[in-house]
């Protein structure tokens, strides 16, 4: 018996080592521990900023503890991305065309919307959000949380997203949520890429987010205090974008950060254990690449890099939490070195690069929006963006300039040129870039853009047969309905379906149907392409 | 009996199982598998050039498969580094100055040199390597192979790396190896980064490769055929460099491509069971980027990748090799996207890009290599560089462009133009690149040059405590001997020290002493750093 004995000791130990060497299966799916994803993008940043906003910062970035590999950003068009296609890769797997919102198309015309991974999460009952520092409308979080052919579509986006049901939205954007009225854009430089400078559809979403119940903020202030019980939460902080970074802690210290916003939205969204699905943007960087300012790259690069690291703290914590960070495209193309450093490996210190950055209060658009009509204070103003100590030369050559634009793009120039940096374009660049990725499940590698939604599908175990998106025409003539569009507001289509006494309404970005007036509940938002009605049924 | 039976046989497939579930440790220093260690570098390379070689071969690179990091490529100096720092960093793990090879330096004064990786593997009696198409004496393979405190110094390089006992080197820079005669360089545009256009000691450097019983071989035939036992290897395959790859294939088809000279390489040192370090350089992606030259670029980013398959095709095979393939810092800052491609997201599909990049046939080197001196076939010569369809006026320009640099440039000004690409700068650039890995302990994540050598190093088992330099003037001074550096012959200084009747002598760059007349083999060879001499003894 005592052989016996000693053999079962053994044979436990045995097991229990085995046990300690195998990783545990993943197949319990009943009571299983709640997944989340946080889904990162640092819009149009090439890899010579982060290193740049290293070097500024002094310290190692977050994102530096999490590289793991790259990503090719291509359009189905084009070797050079737009945000609208790169975002729709990245959050429904497929490569678009140049200004399509969850939309797939390989020729203009011709367009269909696809689920995103936070649609798909949305209808697995996970919690969602979107955080931005752009409008929320703009294309990214667009991509993420609406369907249509041209991102200037600003007020149908906001439409669709306030009808989807998600948990927290945080960002810019004010201006597309309220009917027309007074309070309109008015800052925009061409970065908000829309020509809808307010609702002309006479819809008061605000009205609609009081009513579904979200708690509705417009500042930081409001946004961390005064929280009663955990619940949906949407906040606008802006009436279009929210401020480049170190230019909001001047002059909108009323705004969140981004830090501030994804801390606040990962709050929300991990009170319940349901497992979440978070999408978060630093929008800015692109904005001031396209600028070619070196100010506004590094504020915002540095901006979402908190965010990151906000992500990543709570994930490590967690330990279910994959946190994925990536750039859409590159911008700019940036270099730490320009046609004046040619061969100067021995006298370009860190030092010379960043001391003329660090001069700097403002970004260039900080810098020009404290400029009086008269610009009697243009020193001032210089002087904010790092550039006191200019010669007269330069001082009449800027005091001359009558055009805004072309101000700020002598600043840059000059900024450009003593921080020894060189740019080749205004516009994006087609390269592979970083992709920082931490947590279980998580990216690693050279991936297509489109694999990503993939990676984040698979971890939140979404099941490949889906609801899918279906012509909502051709469903109800199959069905023997009659089936019209109804134009009559050009704001607002309706597709309606008439057979035998019933009549069915689909109204243009909403989340239900009519059934003779009957309000009934869809999976998705009705989303119109000019052609047909794209529905989910239930 | 029979429960004591079924414990028995669960206990074995507890074992069993913790078995397979266990790693195998890794202390068995005995008798261990051989572990190698294939190190490369594509010199000079941002990211956007590998992603447009990836869209000009239209499939995937072999590199696209090993991507796992980042690297950080500032010297101890600058934020823009130049090769010989980078190369000392990987090889040694120290930062140091721009133009140091193998040496430790904070100021140009003092310097002492520091072992490379692959001498440290040399004195662990692992086999040893290197390939370039470089000359080997320019300052990557060189700083992997010697110590002298100017990259500029090929004699010096070349005379250590002779003396060093490695197992495989091959590349070009014959012209270092003879004494002084009339084959010297003639060729050189300001790439080789050298004064020194030939031997001036009077050393036949071609005698003691002999002598050490090399076999030596001159074309790529020779390093392919002929081979009748495994043995030390020495390839010179050109006076100065190997042609850039699309030339070569047409204008040089005797000279070995890169992965002609790696996979020669590894046949040599897998033959013995020693384990082995390679260092394999693709230099002249550098060479090209310094040039502006995207033709040039993506020649040898796929010259690379073909080396860098040979390389993982081997590894993957044999199951002990890691590999490690990265750039030394970015050049040129090309990217996909210029100036005239602002906001043509819609219009820019691949084709665009490749199409004009395709037209050429050779570099712009290449190219205007074979322009007569009167310049009546200038047509061909463009043809050959992709410009047959340029405007008269462009021929004019070009024709009336008396310096044949300034020909270059606008000939890659005109191709940037049509493959819509833009450029930065001449020179270096200072952003993190991509690294890529593949194998056993392979590094991953965001990483200083300088831990790339150690990574290696404690794949390869080297002990942290190890012979090194020490300073030869002092030491002898300590022991009691009159010491001096005799510099009669001002080409080869020898270090003497006297006592009692015994002379020592230290001839600089050999790996040995002389005891009275009597020749000592040590154990790395001698440096002089123009103020002492540096040696390592037994």
């Amino acid at each position: 018996m005592k052989s016996v004995k000693k053999l079962g000791i053994l044979l436990i130990i045995g097991v229990v080592v085995s046990f300690l060497f195998t990783e545990t299966p993943c197949t319990f799916a009943e009571n299983r521990t709640p997944r989340n994803v946080i889904f990162m993008i640092m819009d149009g940043t090439n890899s010579d900023v982060v290193t740049l906003s290293r070097w500024y910062k002094g310290q190692p970035l977050a994102l530096d503890e999490i590289l793991v590999g790259g990503v090719k950003t291509y359009s189905s068009q084009s070797s050079i991305t737009d945000s609208a296609a790169a975002g729709t890769a990245m959050a429904t797997g497929h490569k678009t065309m140049a200004d399509f919102i969850g939309m797939v198309s390989h020729e203009r015309k011709s367009s269909r919307p696809v689920l995103s991974v936070l649609e798909k999460a949305l209808m697995q009952g996970l919690l969602t959000g979107i955080v931005s520092t752009s409008p929320v409308q703009h294309a990214t979080p667009a991509a993420f949380s609406s369907h249509v052919k041209n991102r200037d579509e600003f007020s149908d986006i906001a439409e669709q997203q306030v009808y989807q049901g998600m948990d927290v939205i945080l960002g810019g954007g004010k201006a597309w949520l309220r009917p027309k009225d007074e309070e309109r854009v008015k800052n925009d430089d061409g970065m908000l890429k829309t020509k809808e400078l307010s609702r002309e559809d006479g819809e008061n979403l605000l009205k609609v987010i009081e009513d579904e119940g979200y708690r509705f903020v417009n500042t930081k202030e409001e946004l961390t205090n005064g929280r009663e019980a955990p619940g949906k939460l949407w906040g606008s902080f802006a009436e279009e974008d929210i401020e480049f970074e170190f230019d909001r802690k001047v002059l909108k210290p009323e705004e969140p950060s981004l830090a501030d916003m994804t801390k606040a939205a990962i709050g929300e969204l991990s009170e319940k254990e349901n497992g979440f699905f978070l999408f978060v943007e630093g929008s800015k960087v692109d904005w001031a690449a396209h600028k070619n300012d070196p100010i506004g790259m590094i504020s915002e690069v540095l901006s979402f890099d908190e965010a990151v690291k906000e992500a990543v703290d709570f994930a490590k914590k967690d330990g279910h939490t994959m946190v994925v960070a990536v750039t859409d495209h590159g911008n700019s193309g940036l270099t730490i070195g320009s046609q004046n450093t040619n061969k100067k490996y021995y006298d370009l210190p860190v030092k010379k690069i960043i001391d003329p950055l660090k001069k700097a209060e403002f970004t260039v658009k900080g810098a020009t929006s404290q400029l009086k009509k008269d610009r009697s204070n243009l020193k001032e103003v210089l002087k904010s963006y790092g550039l006191a100590d200019i010669s007269h030369k330069d001082y009449c050559t800027l005091r001359d300039e009558k055009d805004k634009v072309d101000l700020e793009n002598k600043m840059v120039q000059m900024m450009a040129e003593r921080a020894h940096l060189g740019f080749t374009t205004h516009g994006h660049t087609g390269e592979d870039v970083f992709l920082y990725a931490y947590g279980p499940g998580k990216p690693t590698g050279l991936m297509e853009n489109t694999e990503l939604a993939k990676v984040v599908e698979r971890y939140l175990e979404i099941p490949s047969e889906q609801k899918k998106y279906v012509d909502g025409k051709k469903l109800y003539k199959a069905r023997g309905y009659h089936v019209a569009i109804n134009k009559r507001n050009p704001h607002n289509p309706v597709l309606i379906a008439k057979r035998q006494g019933e009549k069915l309404e689909f109204p243009e970005n909403k989340n239900y149907m009519l059934r003779n007036g009957e309000k009934i509940k869809l999976s998705g938002v009705n989303v119109f392409n000019g052609d047909t009605f794209w529905i989910i049924e239930n």
